[in-house]
């Protein structure tokens, strides 16, 4: 059956494929919406046909059976949600704008100006970073309020920017589904578009469960009026170091491997897919980019308040299937997935066991639909956080959020002035470095080959042992460039791994910076008949809690740093110990090669 | 007494000081001509007194008894010269003009263009750089035809840019006479005029002692009627690798050293001396740069044609008393000297023995004027050359001459390439790149300090090893910078001082190749009588000689270029296996310093 639909984004068919260029606004013909991976075939008013990617159209005036943009399920629940019109005058009116905190300016202001001001102006940024945020790099200068980059980009990594790729490939990757999940209409099914602009799928689900209202303030927290209904707990001891999440007994720990090209649509689309084997079941399971984008999704909507979660390893890196950038991806996704085994919270929560060891299609199909129907996100996550201590009083809380907030900031400065440091090292000991090797080298071989040329007796012992030591200084040449990937690479790669979890804190911090506030406004409140005095000792208590969690998050981050820098530390110069030892070597063996004197 | 005077040149009196500034032109009246040093006081039209330099006036009608720059001695040998008159056609008008191969030539042209192309072009090239050159540096690309600097100037090393020092200064050093010396109005005394680009003395000696003519072109010796009248006698053996000088059994050798800073004219002027000491007599004599300066052009005058006498170290590097020149100069004076008393002709001569071993003021001044009365000079030195060697014929004359010609020029590039490479890479090591390091130095260490302010306890034991790593690539940056001083800088020295050296052969090849060339025009001349049957035969056995000297200094040269890279190759590997062995060493320790995981 054919349907009438409106292009709603202009499409650019690839040379020499069986796509179909349209124009936003054309009206277009669905002549088989049953293609799959995304794509409908569609007919234009001048006859041609081809494909084009279904979620560039709107259907004029019905739905196809499998293939839709629109319709959300109106499964939504709002027991949960208390009455909180009287935080209107702060509540932002669109629901789908950059929180204000961060609209134009560095996130960090908030803390690093003056902590005393009117929280007008401090409305809590959201810590679920709504806006997936693909293409906002620099979250403290941004006016984008979202995520960050874990990684910054081929600027980085100089030896990634000759690497060179169709655009389109890592959109194709994007695009084309697993062929037994019919799904493929849902809302939140993962698959955003990232060619043309559109956003990300996760706004939609937030947006729908708390319709009306933002959901990103702590309020929704601060004064609900129930605990969490099912068995979520999340439990917080005092540790030696102080609020310490608990932590299993067994490390859940996972390895990513073997990525293997598949293609479908006989071909015309195709993509990598990843075995990942955890350790627990040590059985493997086989995930798309787009899956591990999925989790980091449900992630964020889950935890994204009160534990910071990184983000996945950049997709717009081109080259997709050039090795090395495969090679490349697979670390970083690793690095991610390794993080989150690590977490506590993270590592046992059932959507991140689900991606781990689900049974079979079945299995997983059904995991994802639980998950996707999750209500205990946003902020609601403290309501599952349980802490085995007494409450602590507001300037408590809010000394420790300021000193997060210090930390976490020189923290960010720091490691991107090793980032910065490290970059430019990076591109001297690939680029200049190794050509002026090369060219000492060389100088010496031509005067060698000069003095061979004299005609003069006894030459050769010289020229050979000139020949030699040019040859050398070209080996060194070769050891300087290939060098940073041994070394640099890890000390680089960390660095960015942590850039990107520091850019999340902001987000994280300013939740709890938003529901200090909101207690202090209690009083007035409650002066007011806005809330009851139970109700301030209630939001007070929950404060309490918030910063329980945000403590152990930090020291869980704490921890983690010293281990990682410990480590990275000691590979660097383990590495660097080699790279100088090697060249004496050889250095040594080109002196040899000279007659004593 | 007192004498009226012209003005040659503008002066202008250094500001603070006794002098007076004079116009080109302007009549002063000398009020004090023994004031010493190159200098006279004057009296202008205005009445004002002061300093002014002897040679840049002429007095207007009669000598001081003490102070003159005219009337050259007239003591002028003219018994050796034949009558060349039918050379006229060839020869430079001007007796001054640079020679017409080179007049804004590539000098190689002469051997690298058509050998066998009429000679008319390819008048020789003199090889006893009647100019002394200290303002060309490029010998195979400037119009002036001289010898060229051994050193390329601040260029070349870097770490020299920066010392400032007023030109005048350098000027002030040539300018000054020894106290006890009456002689500075002698023709030849050493001490022209830098400041002002006026020429420099040894010209005149040569004009003078062959007046009407340029002494330049080799048919002086060629058509000489007359053999050596001295005992001056040049012996050429054949050796293992064809002919070589006679070389002495014991190697003269001296040691320059201990500079010290001397000041005259009640501390207006100040020089260094330095002390020479030759390993035969073992007795210091003391000489300052003038005077080397002056045994440079008596060396030059009469080996220049046969021998290439490389330049003095560079006159004009600015900052002359700054600790590091001094070091330099004496360093290259000393590279100068050894080399003067390794070449066996040279070392034996009389007027170098008299520089290294005078006995008194006395014994100084009487050599001094007795070598620059040296007849033997120019072409003429291959008078006294005799070869114990069967006479070539001139195919293999033009042959060899050709072959060393190719490995001259070969080898100029080779070092020149050398200079090049190095000259970059001491820039590099001296400047990015510890500046790279100790910013990689200041990143761990800020990073450090962050994480000292985290307040979670056991972090001292990664900060401290982290601090220490920061501090270990602080040091790297450091050693990194003094590295060049270490290794590069011999391996710059020696490729330098062999640019000097190969810049002298075209001069030396040219006299050789317009001998060539003037032997193949013999025919012609015998048929029209301008010359004997016998004159033609004597031309071709004095070519033959000429041959024989260019093959012993060609053998001279590869034996010594043999020893020299062998060892600053040696030299320059030993030092950098030390450098990266160091650093290796250092990044260890800092390794160490982390906890074991």
């Amino acid at each position: 059956m054919a349907f009438k639909a409106q292009v709603l984004y202009d499409f650019t068919a690839e040379p020499g494929n069986v796509e179909l260029t349209v124009k936003e606004g054309e009206t277009i013909t669905v002549t088989n919406a049953n293609i799959g991976g995304g794509w409908i075939e569609a007919q234009n008013s001048r006859g041609e046909t081809g494909l084009v990617p279904e979620d560039y159209i709107e259907y004029s005036n019905q739905f196809s059976g499998t293939a839709g943009t629109a319709a959300p399920p109106a499964n939504v629940g709002n027991a949960a949600v208390p009455d909180l019109s009287f935080f209107d005058e702060f509540a932002p009116t669109s629901t789908s704008a950059p929180k204000q905190a961060s609209n134009g300016n560095d996130p960090w202001s908030v803390w690093n100006s003056d902590p005393s001001r009117s929280s007008n102006n401090n409305w809590a940024p959201n810590a679920e970073g709504n806006q997936t945020g693909r293409n906002a790099a620099e979250p403290w200068s941004s006016g984008t309020h979202s995520h960050p980059q874990a990684y910054q980009g081929p600027d980085i990594y100089p030896y990634l920017i000759d690497h060179t790729g169709a655009e389109d490939d890592e959109w194709d990757d994007e695009w084309d589904e697993m062929k037994s999940t019919s799904g493929y209409s849902e809302p939140g099914e993962g698959g955003a578009i990232q060619r043309g602009g559109t956003h990300a799928s996760s706004m939609k689900i937030s947006l729908n469960k708390f319709p009306g209202f933002s959901k990103s303030g702590p309020e929704l927290f601060l004064l609900c009026k129930q605990a969490a209904k099912g068995k979520e707990k999340i439990s917080i001891y005092l540790g030696e170091v102080g609020p310490v999440w608990f932590y299993p007994e067994a490390q859940l720990d996972c390895i990513v491997a073997d990525p293997k090209k598949g293609s479908k649509m006989y071909g015309l689309k195709s993509y990598i897919e990843y075995q990942i084997t955890p350790n627990t079941t040590n059985r493997p399971v086989n995930h798309r980019y787009k899956h591990f984008d999925w989790l980091y999704e449900r992630l964020l909507d889950k935890f994204g308040s009160a534990i910071p979660i990184p983000s996945l390893p950049d997709k717009q890196v081109t080259g997709r299937f050039e090795e090395e950038f495969i090679k490349m991806r697979m670390e970083r996704l690793q690095g991610w997935m390794t993080r989150m085994c690590r977490h506590p919270v993270v590592s046992s929560s059932e959507v991140f066991q689900l991606f781990l060891s689900y049974k079979d299609e079945k299995d997983w199909k059904t995991g994802k639909r639980k998950a996707e129907k999750d209500e205990t996100v946003g902020v609601m996550i403290f309501t599952t956080i349980e802490a085995e201590a007494p409450d602590l009083d507001l300037a408590e809380v809010e000394q420790k959020c300021e000193q997060f907030s210090r930390f976490t900031k020189a923290m960010d400065d720091g490691v991107k002035e090793i980032l910065t440091v490290g970059n430019e090292h990076w591109k001297r000991c690939t680029g200049p470095l190794p050509k002026e090797y090369q060219r000492i080298g060389k100088a010496f071989q031509n005067l060698s080959s000069v003095f061979t040329s004299s005609g003069y007796q006894g030459e050769a012992t010289l020229t050979d042992a000139m020949t030699a030591a040019g040859k050398t200084y070209e080996e060194i040449a070769q050891i300087v460039a290939e060098q940073p990937k041994k070394d640099l690479h890890f000390l680089m790669e960390t660095n960015n791994e942590y850039k990107g979890l520091l850019g999340c804190f902001p987000d994280t911090i300013g939740v709890h910076k938003a529901a200090i506030d909101k207690v202090k406004e209690a009083d007035k409140l409650v002066n007011t008949n806005k809330i009851t005095a139970q109700d301030k000792v209630t939001m007070a208590k929950r404060a309490s809690t918030m910063s329980y969690a945000l403590q152990a998050e930090m020291n869980h981050f704490h921890s983690n740093r010293i281990y990682d820098y410990n480590r990275v530390m000691q590979q660097y110069l383990e590495e660097q110990v080699k790279f100088y030892e090697t060249i004496a070597a050889k250095l040594r063996h080109a002196h040899s090669q000279f007659t004593t004197m």
